[in-house]
């Protein structure tokens, strides 16, 4: 496996990988990998001739009050994981690298964000825009992998690719989930015994509900009330968002047709846990 | 010569000379051509294998009281001039093609905006950079041409292509000057007789600060202030700026070094010309 660091020297090897006419699938991380990157990195794997992996926290992304500083690193694992999953060339390039001077353009997220976690993390979406806009032309990737389980970002992505143009096929990898439905995360083993048996009801809330609007339920109101008091009943988290809303476009539209996400967040003790299901409806 | 009308089949297209690995020089337009497209053109066809026009009036560029509507459009003159060029793609997409829906990312702006003509046209820029971010990757050029008569564009397009690690080439190509050293422009045609005769005062002017400049003056408040009132005595034009900056950051920082842009703005009764002068200080 190769390891790059320099920006222009990643962006020479692929343009490099482009003129032998190879497939490029990559797959963008912060780092500290875990399970579901697992997914993605062999999606990617079976999908393309090569595969990139770039590990960078990137300091855009974060607001004022978030943890950029006390965000988890850990470089040598995520070195381990990327061998394992076959990863050919790992970009981890420094925050001097990618930003030696401040950006004198940005890309700003117009829509999709205002609902689900973007609420609550104002700038968040274009810092994640912005990197994958330079990340997308240093690795000129054939196919971007990213994980169903953020949908939001996925959302977003989708909106940046297609109304930018960029020449990638974006592949949404589907969640990894525990045998009673919980979502694979890291931030599960911050759950104490008795909260990770409750956690499974957010899978099966999140089921009640499609099962319910595939009926025909057109009171969404009430739907979305019965299921968070079926939540706060069953568990002892606290509801922080239960949105039904159309999909990719993330709006509140009536009546619901086409694609649908239905989308949770429930706060635990000292984890917030998300998930979501997107179905046709 | 082939038009194109459709983005999918103008990025098809150039996929498929990216794969047979050919040079691509762009030209992106507004349409209306004079003498200065023709310069980016004939620069184009030297330096490329094949040669891309665009010509889209973008109307996300054009502010809520800028003239979108009355903006002159010649198509049949375009596709002449851009036969006689050696044009071999002239992509000419509707606005509905571009902006089938409200786009839900754009690209901001942050520097070299606040200034010269930038400062008078706010989201102007930010309008130039979401459509060349678009046509970018619908033409994926090995170089772009633009004119350094609007210089401030040149350094915007500098900062997109920077930040964004596209990977293209920018060339900036020389300002096509009169016998006199007025800047050729289609605007020059609504100068009256007395106006045309006076209006080599600006190039006389920048050329006479570059002087002052790289003998060493350092008061640039008394040089800006001789410079407007030697227009305004033989001229009857009115200076809207005349800005001595680093280039193509556009800053204002003192001492000034490196690489420099005097730029002059003069409104005359039915024309308002721009004129600049970049050189190395």
């Amino acid at each position: 496996m190769n390891i790059i660091s320099n920006p222009q020297q990643m962006q020479e090897m692929s343009t490099q990988l482009k003129k032998d006419q190879v497939t490029i699938g990559f797959v963008p991380t912060m780092g500290y990998l875990h399970e579901g990157h697992r997914a993605l990195l062999k999606a990617a794997r079976e999908q393309n001739d090569v595969v990139i992996m770039s590990v960078f926290v990137n300091p855009l992304q974060f607001g004022p009050n978030e943890d950029l500083e006390s965000y988890p690193r850990d470089f040598e694992h995520d070195k381990q994981v990327a061998i394992e999953e076959g990863v050919d060339y790992l970009f981890h390039p420094s925050v001097e690298e990618m930003y030696p001077e401040p950006m004198s353009v940005t890309v700003k997220v117009e829509r999709r964000t205002n609902c689900l976690c973007g609420r609550s993390r104002p700038g968040h979406f274009d810092g994640v825009a912005t990197v994958l806009t330079k990340l997308f032309h240093l690795v000129q990737p054939t196919n971007v992998y990213f994980g169903k389980k953020d949908a939001q970002q996925v959302a977003v992505v989708d909106g940046l690719i297609e109304n930018f143009h960029f020449p990638i096929n974006l592949v949404a990898v589907n969640t990894v989930r525990e045998e009673d439905g919980l979502a694979k995360s890291s931030r599960n083993i911050r759950l104490t015994p008795t909260e990770r048996q409750e956690a499974g009801i957010l899978y099966k809330s999140l089921s009640i509900a499609r099962a319910e609007l595939i009926k025909g339920t057109d009171n969404l109101e009430i739907l979305q009330k019965r299921v968070i008091e079926l939540i706060e009943r069953e568990s002892s988290g606290k509801v922080d968002y239960f949105e039904i809303l159309t999909y990719p476009q993330l709006e509140n539209v009536k009546p619901l047709t086409g694609e649908i996400i239905i989308a949770i967040a429930v706060q635990f003790s000292k984890a917030r846990l998300i998930d979501n299901i997107i179905f046709k409806l």
